[in-house]
């Protein structure tokens, strides 16, 4: 399969890259890293990618950003950036990625645990990840006629990230990096569709 | 208790109006409606009321908009709107809201069954209540110690609706006002913080 990974410099995307590339023709792209270089929510770079280095077989992200801090100072842009970026930055890859994807091909977004188990200050970022969950769950439905396959993968806190944020997550116990690829797998090389694959 | 509800002329609002104006004072809110007018998506409007008509005892909402159609020909300009107006803008009422409110206080959002429960054409507006209630449920654990309770109803279909909606909701059996009412009045005039109240 020839796979678009957005975010592939990433904690998540870099170790997703090397178990893919070992099977697969992988682009790997980032805004300031990869073989692309684009920034996911900047609409006519994003088309631009689509229409000009695929089509693609897969297209999976693990990228974007939202607010991390408290609600009692988050201000109307904290809000704007988180949804400008993580959400709309993705559903704007299904809402024109559909177009381009053929039959057999499938979209693999990224959420996290904080929509089912937030903690504190993380009130913007579970907004973004509920919003995406359940974005996934109707628009799947909709591609499925057309052959195309919609998932996200919900990650709890990984491995690699627990020594800097553990202390943001008391109590929640972080998952290994094998498992967060073996969800990404489902979706990219599995059959499922519609389906928010939580690996926490 | 001094209640603002805003929407209080729709469908839901109707019928909660009805019930809270028999023990309360109920200054009720719409865009070209009720005591005040206001959209609750414009940020001086909110801040304003927010400011110079309260202090309130209960926020509820029963307003905002989303786009109902089909992923396919769906534009980045619907799911902008629908994120402004019925995300958003809620979400703005707390942010605000929080700081206009003392200590015994609460504020109820309304998102709807879609987040969970999507029929065809609902991706927009599943989003859009997918994001509520993962809001909901993490800022409310930082209003908590506050005193400020917050919640979210989230309904399904209801009867009035059934009529007009009925045949794009297969399958789904619509809800009664009375139940909907009655999960507003869990979080209005009850005790409980952080839940999405399913009436499905
Ligand atoms: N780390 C965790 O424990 C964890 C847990 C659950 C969920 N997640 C989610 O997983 C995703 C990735 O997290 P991470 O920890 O791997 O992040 P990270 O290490 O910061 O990596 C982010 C990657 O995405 C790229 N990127 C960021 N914004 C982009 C944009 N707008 N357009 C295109 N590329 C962009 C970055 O490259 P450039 O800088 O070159 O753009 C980088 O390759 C995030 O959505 C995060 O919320 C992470
Ligand atoms: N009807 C259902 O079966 C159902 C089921 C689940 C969830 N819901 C949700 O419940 C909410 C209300 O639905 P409904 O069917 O009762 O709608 P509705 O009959 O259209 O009533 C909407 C009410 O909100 C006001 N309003 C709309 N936008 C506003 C804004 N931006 N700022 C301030 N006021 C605004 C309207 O008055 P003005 O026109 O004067 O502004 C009206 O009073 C919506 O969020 C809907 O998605 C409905």
């Amino acid at each position: 399969m020839k796979i678009l990974i957005i975010g592939a410099s990433g904690i998540l995307g870099s170790y997703l890259t090397e178990e893919l590339s070992k099977r697969h023709e992988v682009i790997t792209a980032g805004r300031n890293s990869g073989d692309v270089r684009f920034d996911m929510s900047d609409t006519k770079a994003l088309t631009d990618v689509l229409e000009n280095k695929g089509p693609f077989d897969a297209i999976t992200v693990a990228a974007g950003h939202a607010y991390f801090g408290a609600l009692d100072g988050m201000t109307e842009e904290n809000l704007i950036e988180s949804l400008n970026s993580k959400l709309l930055g993705q559903v704007k890859l299904v809402l024109y990625g559909q177009h381009t994807l053929s039959r057999g091909s499938s979209i693999t977004l990224i959420s996290g645990i904080l929509a089912d188990d937030p903690v504190d200050k993380s009130s913007a970022l579970a907004m973004v990840n509920g919003g995406i969950n359940a974005f996934v769950k109707a628009a799947s439905r909709e591609l499925a006629p057309r052959g195309i396959r919609l998932n996200v993968v919900s990650p709890g806190l990984v491995e690699p990230s627990a020594a800097n944020l553990g202390p943001l997550f008391p109590g929640h116990v972080p998952v290994s990096m094998k498992r967060v690829v073996a969800g990404y797998l489902k979706s990219i090389e599995g059959n499922i569709n519609g389906e928010v694959i939580r690996v926490q």
